[in-house]
Order: structure tokens, then sequence, then C-alpha cells
């Protein structure tokens, strides 16, 4: 099997992975949407804790940390993959979510109002 | 340009239309990894907030709703969209951390301990 | 020293606590509104995770199973210990807040029309 | 009735305040520990989204703005309702947990190790 990285795997490929992963475990009767939503922000705040006391400046030191990294990448992974399988459980195509999303967000943050600033939307002028 | 949907967008393909969706904007210096790992929790916050007081067996009624659907989309849509960024902000390959979290897991929960059981695998006999 | 309990201790009293806390170890530098914030979201999420994959009748027992019980105090208590901080740093009166609060929340929800539903204001009718 | 603010305002006070609402609307069937801690957690999320994009010092700037102020309490308040009514349905004493925590806290933070540093415990020397 060739290695999985980011520009050879699709997303169904993922998809595929981390749905097969939960049926032989026969584990889909737990993957409600409410649960995988909530199993999803629990690791977005794992992700966090590597972070609370850093400046933003300070926090990208903290991510390319030899000590740290793999344990970084390891909750990326688990946001990521309960993502993957709440879209799975609930029949969603994330990358034309994404899509969709992010044309929306074009037009809400128009590049010449938006360059260089980051208030949302709604405060600028 | 073709529709971009999970059978044929790879992780590369989305994380480059993210990140320049950022670059256009001159975003990449508020996109410190404290601050986007923020942002990502605030997202699956609001994700959870749809399923708050269904019951599991409801929630799946929710995230079909057709009133509901397309929101709970977003809310997905912006908290991969923001792990995305974040894998581009620190320069890591998402599907190889998925796989190697997912060989991981394998062995914490192997399949003949863990089949139809939520236990955590230190709670696991 | 009275133990501290819920019946004799006020609000100020456990501000008080928290600060002299953070004050003795000079800490109050790292408390920063935007820190505090995800400090608490990241203690939110490890309440949440001990209810992951329990529904919501059998999280009443989780929250009083003997072996749990003392780590879900441990994490109800930071959460709070937080939100504390964050009064003590922002000069905010959180009696007063919640007070104004549930006022507004009683308009939203009048008795009559609330009772008994988990609906949100906005799709009450 | 006299105004409720922190300094003559006990934990019970709000315990009961809180707990009263939720009663009058028949809503404690909806309040299992684990909504209430989903609850709990999307709003921590919304308290941070305020400061997502500001450095850890314009966050201060953010929580005194007064076209801000009044919506950060909001988000600070629900959370500490939240936290009450869990505790309400799970009858733990919030101000016990806080000061077995801080207990805690000091043993693992003592204050000649930890004095301006914002290591985690198992990182300081």
């Amino acid at each position: 099997m060739k290695p999985m990285t980011d520009s050879v795997t699709t997303m169904a490929d993922l998809k595929a992975r981390v749905l097969a992963f939960a049926r032989e475990r026969d584990w889909e009767q737990f993957h409600a949407p409410k649960n995988l939503s909530m199993a999803l922000a629990a690791e977005a705040g794992e992700l966090m804790e590597h972070f609370l006391w850093a400046t933003p400046e300070q926090s990208q030191a903290v991510a390319r940390d030899a000590a740290k990294r793999g344990k970084i990448e390891d909750e990326l992974a688990d946001v990521v993959i309960y993502s993957l399988e709440f879209a799975n459980i609930t029949g969603m195509d994330v990358a034309a979510a994404i899509e969709r999303k992010m044309v929306e967000n074009a037009k809400k943050y128009p590049v010449e109002k938006s360059r260089g600033r980051s208030e949302k939307y709604t405060d600028l002028k």
C-alpha cells in the first residue's frame, strides 16, 4: 500500500479509512452526530491546550518544538478524523461544503475591503 | 473548473484552496497556530450547538432536517477549513498524521477487545 | 479557617481566592482575557470528555460513579476557576451579569411558551 | 429584592436562582450532565470568539470596549449559569470543589518553582 499523504489522498480515501475503522469495531452505534460533535470539540480543546499561555508569535515555535510536534499532529489528526466520521454518518460531502463556504466567505470578505484586516465582516466598512 | 467533491479532491487541493484565500487577503499574519486552534474550537462549539438538547438518536434527524442541514454543513466546513489552515501554517501533512494516528488507535483498540464497546482504551479489559 | 462551601461562600470570596493564587505566582501577566477564555474552553472540553459516548440518561450515572466523580468535580472546578479569574482580570461582576442574563432569558423564554420544550427561543411559536 | 452582586451573593444563592428558572420551565428533563457539559463548552466557545484574532495584549482592550463588553459579560454569565446548573443536577458543591482543586494546584505549582512561569507543572524543574 502506498503511504497516505496530502498530495495523493482524496477526502473520500480518508473518509473510507475512518469508516472502516469504526465498522470493524461496530462503533457506528456510538457515532451519532451529537456524540461526534462533542468528541470533535473535545479534541479541538486538546489541540488548543498546547498554546494556552504562549503569545501568537511564540505559538509558531511551540508547533515546531520537537518534543511537542508529534502530539500536536495527533490532536489535529483527531479533529479531522472526527470531522470525517461526522461527514460519513450524516452523508455530507466535505470538499463540496468547503467550496460552497469559501464562495460565501469571498462575498463576505471581498479582497479590497478585508486585506490585512481581522474584523468580522459585520464590522468591515 | 470541475466541482470539488470528496471523491476527486485531495487534501493538498483543499489546503491550497484555503491558503490562497488567506494569502489574497494578507491574513497569514493573523493565522498563528494559537489563533487558528481557537478559531477551530469556536467553530466546533457552533457545530455542537445544533445538538445540545437532542438525544443522540434525535441528532440524526437534526442533521437531516432540511432547514438545518445547510448550516450544519457550514459549521463542519469551517472546522475543516481551520484544520487545513493550521496544517498549512505549521507545515503538517494531515493525511500522514491521520494514517499514523489510526495505526496507533488500532493498537489501543484491538478489534477483539473493543468491538461494540465505547470505553476508553485505558478501561478496556 | 472555616471550610468553603456553596452555602457560605460568596462569589467575591471565590474571586479573591483565585486572584491571590495567581498573584502569589506572578501569573497575572499570562492572564489576558484571550488566554483565560482559551483555558476555560479547554477545561470545558475536558469536562465533556467524560460524557462523549454515554446517552444523556447514562451520563447521570457517570457523574455519580465513584471512580469518576472526583475527576468530574475537578474539571467543573477548573471551569469556574477560569471564569472567576476572567472576571477578576476584566473587572466584571459575575452575579450581576448572571442576574441580568436571567432577566433577559425570562423574556426570551416566557414560562407559558417554553414549558417542557427545548427549542431555541427563535423557534418557539 | 436587593440586587445580586458578587460581594453579597453566595454560590448557593446563584445555584438556587438557576435551578428555579429551569424548574419553572420543566427543563430539568433536558439537563442531563452530558447536555449541560455540551452547552457549557459551546458557550465557552462563544466567549472565545471575541478574542480570536486579537493578541493577548489587545484582548484587554476588547474586553473593555463599550460596544462589546455587554456581550462578553453575557457569554461569561452563560458559562457560569451552565456550570451552576451542572452542579445542581449532579449535586456538587462548587466552592468546596474549587477549594480542593486549589489546594491540589498549590502542590503542583509551589510558589518558588512557578513564579512568573507558565509551563505546565509536568515541565517545571
